[in-house]
C-alpha cells in the first residue's frame, strides 16, 4: 500500500502543481496534522517510529491488502478516471455533483403508493435538517445530554398516538413496509405460544395495501415460516378470515387503500380478535385528520409513512415510519420507545425506555432487529405537525381532499370510470393504453401518474398541488374546458366517505402542537431543545462501535437540492439518471473498497443489511446441492442485531466463544462447531476487527475453516473504518459484509438515524441480491424480495458517502484509517498507566477502538461504568459505549477526524476522573454520594444554597481548566431508571421482568 | 386602508378557494395570533375595541393614508399584478425568485477592481453564513452575551493589523471606497489645527487607485472642502507632494495598484511626513501575505475589501471593508473597535472600546457618521483566515500569484505588450478593440475580463482558477498552443517584485489562527463562540429604534444560491437580469411604500442613506436660483448620524428644541429658526414617529413651514416600521426618506452590519440620485457622485428585503405595522403600574416603541439603567435601548414578530426587576452588591463556595419559574468599563478625556 509514505504530508494539500486545488478535504476531515500525528507516534507504548510500521504493528501481516485501492477521481483537468491518488477538491467535488443532480429531472408526481409531495417549512429545513446540532448528535442513550431530541421524539409519539387512536407508539421505524413486517411478527408474539409454532400460521393481507408493503412482508416472512396470503378480505364478509382460523396470526389492511379508497373494518376487527389475531393498519397521517383513527376501529396496530409530514421524496428515502400499538401490545413494540421519568432532583426527563428488551435480551430468540432507525426525519415530522398544529394540518388534509374530488369530478364529467369511494388523496381512473398514456403526459405536462396496470391510472394529490396543477392533469384525460372553481364549488362533502369512517375525536390537543406557530417561535424552540443536546459540535463522542466522524458540511450540501430532494422513488427510470449515475459510482467505490464484486444499496440501516445478506446467502445455499443449511455460527461478542437478524432469517443461531485471555476467537471451539454440525454449516457471522476491538490473527483461517465446512462468511462490518485500504473483507475471505455508511462514511447519525446499510457480496452470490417489484433492473437475476420500500433505500443520503469517497480519494481513505488507528492507540498509550486496557494484540496495539476495563473499581471504590460515563458529562464529553460488548466497561472509539488537542483533553478528563475514584479508594471521599456518583451535575443542583456534599460546587463542575473556558451544561440529573422502569410514560403499569435477561442491561451501539 | 379590517384574520391563512395556497407567510412572521390580538387589545388601558380603532388613536388623524398600498403580488394562477391584497406564498417566492436567478448568469469574472473570485469554506458557509444564532445578533454592545462574535472581530482586527502591519484596527466599514473616504477624513482629523481649516486643503490621489474609489472620494470631499488631485504621485520623486506643501492633507496610494503593479513608497512617505501629512494606502489582505505590509514602509493608515477571504462577489457586496491606523492614530479610527478588557471577577472579556467616540458625542463635530457597518462578514472573513492560517493564505496567495506570472508570461509569448511588474494577481495587457473582444469572450469563453480603455484588458487571477482556466485565458487571446506547465516551470520568482518589496516579517502567529484547521475544529470553534451570544434564536431584543424583528429562513435562503452571491459588480448588464429585475421591483414597492417618486438602493446603511440624501438635497438646492443654503436644523432628539451626516454634507447643523412635557418638536422654536435662517435654510431632519416613540401630531406643520422657508424635509425612516401601510413619509410631505432594510425589511443585524440604507427621494430630487462611473443607467440624469463601491451597494442581500414584501403583500405589511404598534402598546399597558412611561400621546398611546423612565431609581434605590439592563440578562433577555434618546432611559421595541407569550415573559421580567428595585427602596437588600449592582450573574461567579451576599444563588439564577426550564447564561460578568477604557488592548496608554462629551457615553441604537 504505497500511498501510505507519501501519505503522511496529508495534513497540507499535495500540491503537484501550481495549479493543483487546495480546497482539498483530506486535511479537513483528518484531525491530526501532520506534526501531530508524528508526536502521536512518539507517544505510543511502545514508541513507533512511521505510520507505516506502526500500522504493521497492528494488522497482521497476512491480511495487509498487496494492492493500491483505486477509486474514481478527477483527472488533472477534465475528465475522471479510477486512481490510488487524492480525490475531488471541495469545490471540485460541487461542481461534479452539480452536473450529476441536473441529470435528474424534477417533474410532479401523482404517484402516491405511500409518497406524497409534500412542503418542508425553510424554517425546519435550515435549523434542524441543515444544522450540525441536530443532525451529528447520537442516539439518545446519555438522556442527561438528550433531553431536546428525546422531548421531540416524544413529540412524534404523542403525533402518531394521536392520529392513529393507540395508546403507545416508538419513534420511528424504517420504512413503512419494514413497519409492516413488524407488525406481522409481532401479531406473532401475541398469539397463544402454542399457535406461535404452528407450521401453517397465516398472515392475512388486504390486495389493497401497496405492492411494496406486499413484497417486502414476503421478505420477512419466510425466516419466521409465516404463510402470507394476499385476498380480497372484506369479500363476503371476510369469511376468508374464519377459513384461516386457529392459524391466523392477523390481518393486514391499508387504510385508505393504496388505491384511496377506505372501508368500514370494525366487523372485521371483531372477527379477527375472536380468533385472538390482531388487526394490523397500514395507515397515512395525513388521512387521519379527517377519517376515523385506527384505534376507534378496533385495530391493534397502525403504522405507516410519515414522510409527507415535511420530508421530501428524496427518490425513496429516508423519511421516518411510524408504529403504533394498542395498550395491552406496549411491552411488544419494536424499536425505540421514548418516555417520561425523573431525575435524582425529581425533575421530569425524557429517556429511552424499555431499552432492555429486543436485541439486547433476546439475541436469537428476537423478532425484529431494528436498531437504527429514522429520528432526524421524525424529528422532522414532529416538528411540521408542531408548527402546523392540529388546525394547520387539518386545513392541509381538506384542501387535498377537496382537490381530489375536484379531480375525480372532472375526471367523471370528462367521462372516465372512477374508483370509489375516494376517500382522501388518491382518484384511480380507467384509461385504456396506461402506459403509452402516462409516458405521454410525463413529456408534455413533466407530470407522473402511477400506472397501476395497463388499462389503469392513479393519481395522488398533495399539498403541494394548487388550480394549475389540477387544471393540469383534468387537461391531460380530456380537452374539454373544465372550470376547477366551479368543480370545487359542486363539492359537498370532504372527505367523500360514509358519516362513520369521519373523525370526530380530537388530536394534537397538548400545548407543544399550539403554541409554536410563528416562525419566530418555532425556531426559538428548536434552539431551545437543541441547546440541551451534547453533539459532534460540542466535543468528541468516542462511541466504540459508532465511528462517530466528521459529517463534512460539503457533504451534507447536496441533501437538500431539489434536484435530490424532490424525486419520488417510483418515477421512471429516465427522470433519475443523475441518481443512476451516482449509485452506480457509489456502487463501484464501495465493491472496491470492500474487495467485492457487487453491492446493494438497499437496506437501510446495518441490521437491514445483515438480515440481507443473510437472505442472500440462504438463497445461494438453497441453490446448492446438499441439505438445508441453516445453522449460523456466532461469536459471544457479537452486536445483539448479528443472531437477530440470523433468527430473522430462520437460521438457527450456535455460539462460537471467545477466549478469555485474548478476547480473540476461540479457535478450537471454532473448530469443532464447525465439524460438528459441518452438513448443515450456513454461515459465521463475524465482526472484523472484532467488537473487542482487535485485528484478529486468526481470521483467514477461520474464514477457511468455514468455506471447508460448507458454510459462507458473513462479515459485520460496523467496523470497516479500521480496514479501507488496509486490508479489506474480500480479501480476507468473507462473502458478504454490509456497511455502515452512517458509521464509516459520513452519514451522520441523526440523533438515533437515518443510516444506509448496504451489503457487498462475492460474485457467486451478486446474483440474489434484492430486488423490487416496482422498479425495473434492481438487484441481480435471481433477486431475493425486496428488503425496503424503495430499489435503493435511502437514495437521498447516499451523496453523502459518494462525496466522501469521491473527496478523500484512494490515499485520504487510506490515510485516514492509518489515523483512525493511530488516533485510538494513542488514547490508549496515555490512559495504560492509569486504567487497564481489556485486550491488546500480540504487540500491545489495538484496532481503532478498544475496551477500557472499569470492573475493578466496583470492589475498590464502589464506581461503576455508569459512574464514570456520567462525570464525563461533567467534563464535557459524552460517553463511551458502556457495557458492550462486555458488561460494565467503556468502548472508546475516536476516529480519525479528532485533533491531537481533542484527544488530549478528553483523556486528561479520564484521567482526573481516575483520580476521583482513587480519592474514594483512598477514603479520602465516601463510597455514596461522592462527585462520581451524584454525576452529572445540573447547575440547578450546583446552586442550590444548601450543600452537604464531600465535594465543593467548583469541583464538581470546574473539575479541570478548560471547563471554565468551556463549559456544556447536562439539563437534568442523572436519571432514576428504576422509576422510568416501572412508571412507563409516568402513568403505565409496572413493565414485567424479562426471563433469561443476561449480559447488560445497557444499550447498544448503533 | 380598508385592507385593515379583513385583515385582523390575519393569524390563519386567507383560504379564498379550495387552491389557495397554504404555506402563507404572513401568520408566519407576525408574532401574535388572532385571538391573543384581540385579548391585548382588551388588556390595553384603557382598552380598545378593534385593531383598527386602536390605530387611530396611535396615529394623528390627518396622517392617515387615504389610499390603500398596492405591491405586486401573485395572481390567482399564473403571473402577478401590483395588488391591495396579500401577497407570495413562501412556496410561491422560492419558485418565482429561482426564476429571477435564473436571469442571471454566473460566468467567470477576471475584472478585478477590488473584487476577486474567493471560495466559501462550506462549514463558514453552513455554520455561520446560514445561521440564524450568528445572523440574527445584534452589535454587541451588551459585552456579557456577546462574547462570542466580539472574539470572532477581535480576530478579524488582529488579522488585519498583522497583514497590514499596523498598530490598530477596527472591526470592519463599510466598503472599500468609504474606507478611503475615512483614510481622507481621518488625514485632516490628524492635521495640526490651523491647517484643517485651510480653504485650498488638499487630498492627493494615486491615478493608480480603484475607479470606483476616486468616485466616492470625490462624494466625501465636497462636504470638507477638500480638494482632490489625482495625479501620477511617484512621477518626478513626487515634486506634487511639495507643491502641495502645507496644503496637503495626505496622500492616497494604492497597493499593489489597480492595474496590478507595486512600487516602493519609503521615499514618499517620508516626505509626506516630513510635510504633516498622512500616508494611505489602499491593499488586498492577500497580496500582503506576499509582499511588504504598508505598516513597514510609512503607511499611516491602510485599508482594503476583505471580501477574497471568503465572502462571494454579491454583486458588490456586503463585504467587510478593514481599516487599520499606526499607534499614533488609535484615537481618531472611526467605526467599532474591540478591545480586551475584563469583567467584575477579573476574567478577561472583549467589549466594544472607546465607544464614547464619533456619533456618540461629536454629533456635528464628527467626520464619520459610521454605524452599521459589516461584522457578520467581518466574521466570516476572519474564520477564513483561522481556517487557512498563515500557511494556508500564503499557499493561496502564491498560487494566485504564480498563476498570474504565467498569464503574464504567456501573453508575452504570444507578442502582446504586459504592464509591468504583475506583482501580484493582476495583468494588465494592450488590446486593440478592447470593446468588442471583451465581449466576444464573453459569449465564447463565459469569462469577463477588465476594459480599462479599448486598448487595454485587466486580467485578475483569484483562488477559484485552475489549469483548466489559464488556459482559456491564455487561448482568449491566442490560438497558439502553449503549456501552462512549461510556463509555471519557467518562473522563477514570486511575487515578481524587487527583494525589498517581498514580506519577510511573520503574521498570524496567535494561537487562533494555527489552531482551528481541521473541519471539525473550525465547527467546534463557531459553535463554541455562537453559544456565548444571545440572539433571536434565544429571546426578544427589545432593542428601540433597532427593529429586531424576524429574519425569516425563506427570506435568508437566496443568499447563498450561485446565482446571486457569484455575481462581480461591473459584469456586463446582459448577465445580471435577474438582480435587474429584482432592483427594479424592490426600487418600486419601496417607492410605493414611501410614498415617494424614485428609490436608490445604493448606500449600504442607514447612516449613508443620509448622507446621501442631504448631499441630494444640496445638489438640488444648489441648482435652484438664490443663496447658498445649508442650514440643517435637527431636533435635539435626533439619532447622532443625524448631525454628523449633515456636518460631512457640509451643512452648518441648527438644534431645534422639543417640548419637556410631551417630546415634541418645539413649533415655537422651529418657527423662530426657520425664520431666523429663511435664506439659508437647505433642510430639516426629522424621525418619524419621533425618537421618543411619538407620532407627534403637528409633522404635517412642521413640513409645511420648512418647506415655506425653501428648505427640503429629510426624514430619517429608522423608524418606518410604525409607519408601511398607515400612513407614508412622501404623503406626510418629506422630499427624502431613508429607510434601514436592516431594521424594516428584514435584513438580519448579523452582529452589527451588514445593512442597506436606500433613500426614497420626492419627483424633484431624483435626478440626482447617485450614479456609478464604471456602471451605465444608474442613478438620475443629474446624478451625484456614488456613495458605495458598488452601483447598487450591498446588492446581494437586496433579495431579502424583495422576499419579505413580496411575501407580506400589501396587506400582511399593514396588518405587520398594526401589529407592531400593538405589541409596543402592550407592553406599555402592562408596564404602567410599575414603572413611569416617559411619553404617550394624548390618548395615551405610544408608537411601535416607548421609553420607560428608569431616572428617579437613582435616587431612590441607587439603581441605573444599566443596572437594569444588566439584570434583564439574568432573566434571557437583551437589554432595550438604553440612555439613548434620553440618558438613563430604556426605550423598548418589541416588532410584530413577537408573540403575545413572549411580550408577556419580558414584562413579567421586568415586573420581577421592578419588585427588586422595591426591595432596595425599603431597604431590604443593600443600595450596593444587590442582584442589580452584581447583575448579570455567570454560573462561574454563582457556584463559587464563598457566598456572602444579600441574596441567593438561586434568587440571582432563577428569579422567575420559567427561567429553570430556559436559561441563558451570560459568559462574561460585568465589564469593567473603566478599566477597559484606560487598558485600550489591555497594554496601551490612557485614552485622553474629549472634552464636550454631553449627553450619555452609551451606546447608539443601529
Ligand atoms: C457491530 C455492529 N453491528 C451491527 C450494528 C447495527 O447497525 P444499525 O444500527 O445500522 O442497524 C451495529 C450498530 O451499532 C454494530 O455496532
Ligand atoms: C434613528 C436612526 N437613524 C439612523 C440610524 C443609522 O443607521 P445605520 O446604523 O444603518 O447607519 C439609526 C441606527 O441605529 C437610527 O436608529
Ligand atoms: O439499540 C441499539 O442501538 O443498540
Amino acid at each position: 500500500y504505497k500511498s501510505s509514505t507519501e501519505d503522511t504530508r496529508s495534513s497540507t494539500p499535495q500540491v503537484q502543481s501550481v495549479f493543483s486545488p487546495l480546497d482539498t478535504f483530506p486535511r479537513r476531515h483528518i484531525g491530526p496534522s501532520q506534526e501531530s500525528a508524528e508526536r502521536m507516534l512518539q507517544a505510543l507504548d511502545p514508541p513507533a517510529k512511521t505510520l507505516d510500521e506502526f500500522v504493521k504493528q497492528v494488522l497482521p501481516a497476512d491480511i495487509l491488502s498487496t494492492k493500491d485501492m483505486k477509486v474514481e477521481g478527477p483527472m488533472p483537468e477534465s475528465g475522471s478516471m479510477a486512481t490510488d491518488q487524492g480525490g475531488y477538491s471541495e469545490s471540485q467535488l460541487i461542481a461534479r455533483l452539480r452536473e450529476i443532480a441536473g441529470e435528474n429531472k424534477v417533474y410532479k408526481s401523482y404517484i402516491g403508493c405511500g409518497y406524497a409531495g409534500t412542503r418542508t417549512p425553510e424554517v425546519i429545513k435550515r435549523n434542524l435538517l441543515e444544522n450540525p446540532a441536530w443532525y451529528t448528535s447520537y442516539t439518545p442513550y446519555q438522556p442527561e445530554i438528550s433531553q431536546g431530541r428525546l422531548e421531540s421524539l416524544l413529540n412524534f409519539q404523542t403525533m402518531v398516538c394521536d392520529l392513529t387512536g393507540l395508546a403507545i407508539s416508538n419513534a420511528s421505524v424504517l420504512d413503512e413496509p419494514t413497519a409492516a413486517a413488524e407488525a406481522m411478527t409481532l401479531s406473532v408474539n401475541a398469539l397463544p405460544a402454542a399457535r406461535q409454532k404452528s407450521p401453517n400460521k397465516t398472515f392475512l393481507v388486504s390486495h389493497l395495501c401497496h405492492p411494496q408493503t406486499i413484497a417486502v412482508l414476503e421478505s420477512r416472512a419466510q425466516g419466521f415460516g409465516i404463510k402470507i396470503v394476499v385476498a380480497d378480505i372484506l369479500e363476503n364478509d371476510s369469511t376468508q378470515v374464519d377459513e384461516v382460523g386457529e392459524d391466523l396470526i392477523g390481518v393486514l389492511v391499508q387504510y385508505p387503500d393504496t388505491y384511496g379508497g377506505v372501508a368500514d373494518y370494525k366487523a372485521l376487527s371483531e372477527k379477527v380478535h375472536k380468533l385472538k389475531g390482531t388487526l394490523c393498519v397500514g395507515t397515512d397521517l395525513l388521512a387521519l385528520t379527517l377519517l376515523t383513527p385506527p384505534g376507534e376501529f378496533g385495530a391493534d396496530i397502525a403504522f405507516g409513512n410519515a414522510q409527507r409530514f415535511g420530508v421530501p421524496f428524496g427518490f425513496g428515502g429516508p423519511h421516518a415510519a411510524f408504529f403504533a400499538v394498542s395498550e395491552k401490545h406496549k411491552r411488544k413494540i419494536p424499536g425505540r420507545l421514548i418516555g417520561l421519568s425523573k431525575d435524582r432532583l425529581g425533575d421530569k426527563a425524557a429517556r429511552l425506555a424499555l431499552q432492555t428488551r429486543e436485541q439486547h435480551i433476546r439475541r436469537e430468540k428476537a423478532t425484529s432487529n431494528i436498531c437504527t432507525a429514522q429520528a432526524l426525519l421524525a424529528n422532522m415530522s414532529a416538528m411540521y405537525a408542531v408548527y402546523h398544529g392540529p388546525a394547520g394540518l387539518k386545513r392541509i388534509a381538506e384542501k387535498v381532499a377537496k382537490m381530489t374530488q375536484v379531480v375525480a369530478k372532472g375526471l367523471e364529467q370528462a367521462g372516465l370510470e372512477v374508483r370509489k369511494p375516494v376517500a382522501f388523496d388518491t382518484v384511480v381512473v380507467k384509461k385504456k393504453g396506461a402506459h403509452d398514456f402516462a409516458q405521454k403526459i410525463a413529456q408534455l405536462f413533466l407530470t407522473n401518474f402511477r400506472i397501476i396496470d395497463d388499462e389503469t391510472i392513479g393519481i395522488t394529490l398533495d399539498e403541494t398541488v394548487g388550480k394549475k396543477q389540477v387544471d393540469e392533469i383534468l387537461r391531460a384525460f380530456s380537452t374539454d374546458i373544465m372550470d376547477a372553481d366551479e368543480l370545487a364549488a359542486s363539492i359537498e362533502s370532504v372527505p367523500a366517505v360514509p358519516e362513520a369512517l369521519k373523525r370526530t375525536s380530537p388530536y394534537l390537543t397538548h400545548p407543544v402542537f399550539n403554541s409554536y406557530h410563528s416562525e419566530t417561535e418555532l425556531m426559538r424552540y428548536m434552539y431551545h431543545l437543541q441547546s440541551k443536546d451534547l453533539s459532534l459540535v460540542h466535543s468528541m463522542i468516542p462511541l466504540g462501535s459508532c465511528t462517530m466522524k466528521l459529517n463534512a458540511a460539503t457533504e451534507m450540501a447536496p441533501i437538500s437540492w431539489p434536484e435530490f430532494a424532490n424525486i419520488h422513488p417510483f418515477v421512471p427510470a429516465n427522470q433519475a439518471q443523475g441518481y443512476a449515475q451516482l449509485i452506480k459510482e457509489l456502487e463501484a467505490d464501495l465493491s472496491e473498497i470492500t474487495g467485492f464484486h457487487s453491492t446493494s444499496l438497499q437496506p437501510n440501516s446495518g441490521a437491514q443489511g445483515e438480515f440481507t445478506g443473510l437472505r442472500v446467502i440462504r438463497k445461494y445455499l438453497e441453490d446448492q446441492p446438499g441439505k438445508k443449511r441453516d445453522i449460523c455460527l456466532i461469536p459471544v461478542s457479537a452486536h445483539g442485531t448479528n443472531p437477530a437478524s440470523a433468527a430473522m432469517a430462520g437460521m438457527r443461531v450456535v455460539t462460537i466463544k471467545c477466549e478469555h485471555s485474548t478476547g480473540n476467537l476461540d479457535m478450537a471451539d471454532l473448530k469443532a462447531k464447525c465439524e460438528q454440525y459441518s452438513e448443515q454449516l450456513g454461515a459465521i457471522m463475524i465482526t472484523y476487527p472484532s467488537t473487542f476491538g482487535i485485528f484478529e490473527p486468526q481470521v483467514k483461517e477461520a474464514c477457511r475453516l468455514v468455506h471447508e465446512h460448507g458454510g459462507q462468511v458473513y462479515m459485520d462490518g460496523a467496523n470497516m473504518n479500521a480496514q479501507i485500504g488496509l486490508c479489506s473483507p474480500g480479501e480476507i475471505g468473507a462473502d458478504v459484509c454490509h456497511l455502515n455508511l452512517h458509521k464509516t462514511f459520513c452519514i451522520p447519525h441523526g440523533g438515533g438515524g437515518p443510516g444506509v446499510g448496504p451489503i457487498g457480496v462475492a460474485k457467486h452470490l451478486s446474483p440474489y441480491l434484492p430486488g423490487h417489484p416496482l422498479v425495473a433492473n434492481v438487484g441481480g437475476s435471481k433477486a431475493i424480495a425486496p428488503v425496503s420500500a424503495a430499489p435503493w433505500g435511502s437514495a437521498s443520503i447516499l451523496p453523502i458517502s459518494w462525496a466522501y469517497i469521491k473527496m478523500m480519494g484512494a490515499r485520504g481513505l487510506t490515510h485516514a484509517t492509518k489515523i483512525t488507528l493511530l488516533n485510538a492507540n494513542y488514547i490508549l498509550a496515555r490512559l495504560k498507566p492509569h486504567y487497564p486496557i481489556l485486550y491488546t494484540n500480540s504487540q500491545g496495539r489495538c484496532a481503532h477502538e478498544f475496551i477500557l476495563d472499569t470492573r475493578k473499581f466496583k470492589d475498590t471504590a464502589g464506581v461503576e461504568a455508569i459512574d464514570i460515563a456520567k462525570r464525563l458529562q461533567d467534563y464535557g464529553f459524552h460517553a463511551p459505549t458502556m457495557s458492550w460488548p462486555v458488561a460494565n466497561t467503556l468502548m472508546i472509539e475516536p476516529t480519525e477526524s479528532e485533533s491531537k488537542a481533542e484527544l488530549d483533553r478528553f483523556c486528561d478528563a479520564l484521567i482526573s476522573i481516575r483520580q476521583e475514584i482513587k480519592a474514594v479508594e483512598s477514603g479520602e471521599q465516601p463510597k455514596e454520594g461522592n462527585m462520581l456518583k451524584m454525576a452529572p451535575h445540573t447547575v440547578k443542583d450546583l446552586l442550590r444554597s444548601e450543600w452537604d456534599r464531600s465535594y465543593s460546587r467548583e469541583d464538581a463542575a470546574y473539575p479541570l481548566a478548560y471547563l471554565k473556558e468551556k463549559k456544556f451544561w447536562p439539563s437534568v440529573a442523572r436519571l432514576d431508571d428504576a422509576y422510568g422502569d416501572v412508571n412507563l410514560f409516568c402513568s403505565c403499569a409496572p413493565v414485567e421482568t424479562i426471563d433469561g435477561m443476561t449480559g447488560s442491561a445497557a444499550p447498544m451501539p448503533t
